[in-house]
C-alpha cells in the first residue's frame, strides 16, 4: 500500500492505493491558506487519518517541481518561496516521499491506469480554473529542464489577443481557462448580454462558475455559455494543433471537471477543432477523456510514490 | 570513414566525414527534378565520386522519415509517393544506409559536433525557404510517433492570420519563411512600396530572394526588408516562446543561410523576441547560432550513419 496526495488550489485529497491502482481509503480537507507549513501539517494529518501503514507517499502539487523541491506554487495562497517539502514530510511520516507537478502526476495516473495507457507520445490537457498540461514523450514522462514543461495553457494561439491571467496576451488559457471565461462572462453581462450562468451558480450554491455550472448552462443552451465554450474549444484546438505539429503525438487525454461532465463528446469536439491545424494528420491519433476522473491525481501520486521507491 | 548525404530542395551535398566529425572530401550536384529514381542515381554517383571506401552512409532528406521509409517529401519535385530509399541504396553502395529527416539530421550534427553540444532539451530552428525544426529531448533526438515532429514552422502564432504555404492561416512560416516573405515583398511592391530587394537579387545574379539578398538589403537598411524581417523575428519569437512553455528547453540553435550571414546577432534578436512570451524564464536557457553552418546536414548524416552501424 502507498499513499497518493493530490494538492489542489481548493482541496487536498489523499488516498491509500493498492498495487492494482485502486483507491481503498480516502480523506480530504480544504487547502489551508496560511502557506507551506500549514499545507505540510494538513498533508501529515490527512495521511495519518487514513490509518494505513504505507511504504511510500507521493505528492502532486500545482507548481514547478525540480530535483524534489517546489520552486513556484502560484495557485497556493501564501506560498511564495522555494520550499523543501520532502525533508519535513519524510521525517514526519517516516517513509520515502516523492514530489511531482500536479498536471504531470495526473497524466502519470492516466498513463499507468487510465485513458493514456499504451500511449507513446501523449499530451494530458486539464481543463480547470486554468489550463494545465503534462507530457509523455518516447514512452516516458517528460518534464523538461527544470520540471516546468507541459504548459499547454500558455501556448500562444493569437499573439497580442486576449489578456491571460499570466499577464501575456493570446495564451490558450486566456480563452479556455474557467477564471478567464468567468471574467469575459461578467464583462459581457455588464455590457448587456443575458445569461443563465450566474443564476445557475446561485442555484447550485457555488461562489464560482464551476464546471458543474458550465455543464448545466450548456445543457440549457444558454447562448452566452455556448458562445464562450465554443471559443474555448476552438482556441484549445489551435494550441493542441500546434503541439501536435511540434511533437507528432499519438494520444491526447482531456481531464478536469468538464471532461467528467461532458465525457467523450468533449474529446471529439476538441479533436474536430484541432484537426484543421494539423500539418500531417495521423490516423493513429486518438483524443480521449480521462478515465480516472477525480482520482487521476491521487492514483498518479501513488504511482510516483512507487517509482520513488525504485529509483532512490 | 563514413559518408553523409544532405538532400536539399536545390542541391544534394555529400561529404566523407572522419570520426572527429571533419569533412575531408566533398561533392555537390543540383537536385534532379525527375523524382525519386533520379535522386537515387545522383546520390549514388556523388558518393562514388568521393573515391573513398565508407563503412556506412547516412542521408538527410526534406521529408517525413518513419522506419527507414520516406513517407512524404513535399519539397522535392516529382516525389509524391512513399519510397524505399534504403533498399536500393544499400544494394548499389554495398554498405549500410540510414535515413533521417533533414532538420532532425542537421540538429544531430550540431548536437554532436556544433552549437547544441551538451544541450539536454534543444530546439533546432532552420530559417530557409521554409522554417524547419528538430528536437533533442531528455538528451536524445526526438522525432515523434511517425518521424514528423519538430515542425516549429507550423506552430500557429496568430490563428486565422497570414496564409501559409501549407494552406493554413497563422503559422510561423507564413511570416518568417523566405518563400512567404518574398510573396509579401512582391505584393507590397505592387502596392507601391519601394525596396532594394529585387535590385540586389539581380545584382547577385539570383532568381530568388536568397539569404544573401536579404542580408545585403538589411545591411543597406532597406525599409521594406527591415520591416518584413522584424515581423519574421517577432513571429518566430512567439512560436519559440510557445515551444519553451511546452517543453522547458535549455537551448535553441538557429541555423540556415541567414544565421550564417547575421551570426550571433540573429540568435540574440530571437531571444529578445521570445522572452516576453516565456512563462517561467530559465536563466540557463541559451540561444545560439549554428556552428557547422552549411556542413550541419552532411556532418549530422554522418553521425546518423555511425549510429546505424551500432543499432542495426
Amino acid at each position: 500500500m502507498v499513499v497518493g496526495v493530490d494538492v489542489g488550489g481548493t482541496n487536498i485529497e489523499v488516498g491509500a492505493v493498492d498495487s492494482d491502482h485502486h483507491v481503498l481509503r480516502r480523506a480530504k480537507a480544504a487547502t489551508p491558506e496560511g502557506g507551506p507549513d500549514d499545507v505540510l501539517q494538513t498533508i501529515t494529518a490527512l495521511v495519518r487519518s487514513l490509518d494505513v501503514h504505507p511504504i511510500a507517499v507521493g505528492i502532486g502539487i500545482p507548481g514547478v517541481v525540480h530535483e524534489g523541491r517546489a520552486l513556484t506554487v502560484p495557485n497556493l495562497i501564501g506560498w511564495t518561496v522555494d520550499v523543501d517539502l520532502i525533508g519535513p514530510l519524510t521525517e514526519q511520516l517516516g517513509v520515502p516521499v516523492t514530489l511531482g507537478n500536479d498536471a504531470n502526476v495526473g497524466l502519470l495516473g492516466e498513463w499507468t491506469a487510465g485513458a493514456a495507457r499504451g500511449g507513446r507520445n501523449v499530451l494530458g490537457l486539464w481543463m480547470g480554473t486554468g489550463i494545465g498540461g503534462g507530457l509523455i514523450l518516447d514512452g516516458r514522462p517528460y518534464v523538461g529542464s527544470r520540471g516546468a514543461a507541459g504548459e499547454i495553457g500558455h501556448v500562444i494561439v493569437s499573439a497580442g489577443g486576449a489578456l491571460c491571467t499570466c499577464g501575456r496576451r493570446g495564451c490558450a488559457e486566456a480563452y479556455a481557462g474557467r477564471r478567464s471565461m468567468r471574467g469575459v462572462a461578467t464583462a459581457m453581462v455588464d455590457a448587456g448580454w443575458e445569461t443563465s450562468l450566474f443564476r445557475i451558480r446561485d442555484d447550485e450554491h457555488k461562489t464560482k462558475l464551476t464546471s458543474k455550472v458550465w455543464a448545466r448552462a450548456l445543457e440549457e443552451d444558454d447562448p452566452l455559455a455556448v458562445k464562450l465554450f465554443d471559443t474555448a474549444i476552438e482556441t484549445l484546438g489551435v494550441a493542441v494543433g500546434s503541439t501536435i505539429n511540434l511533437l507528432d503525438l499519438d494520444r491526447v487525454v482531456i481531464g478536469g471537471g468538464l471532461a467528467e461532465k461532458l465525457g467523450q463528446d468533449l474529446a471529439d469536439r476538441l479533436f474536430d477543432a484541432a484537426t484543421p491545424w494539423m500539418l500531417k494528420p495521423n490516423p493513429e491519433l486518438k483524443f480521449v477523456v480521462s478515465e480516472l476522473e477525480d482520482d487521476a491525481g491521487v492514483i498518479g501520486a501513488a504511482v510516483l510514490a512507487r517509482a520513488g521507491l525504485i529509483t532512490t
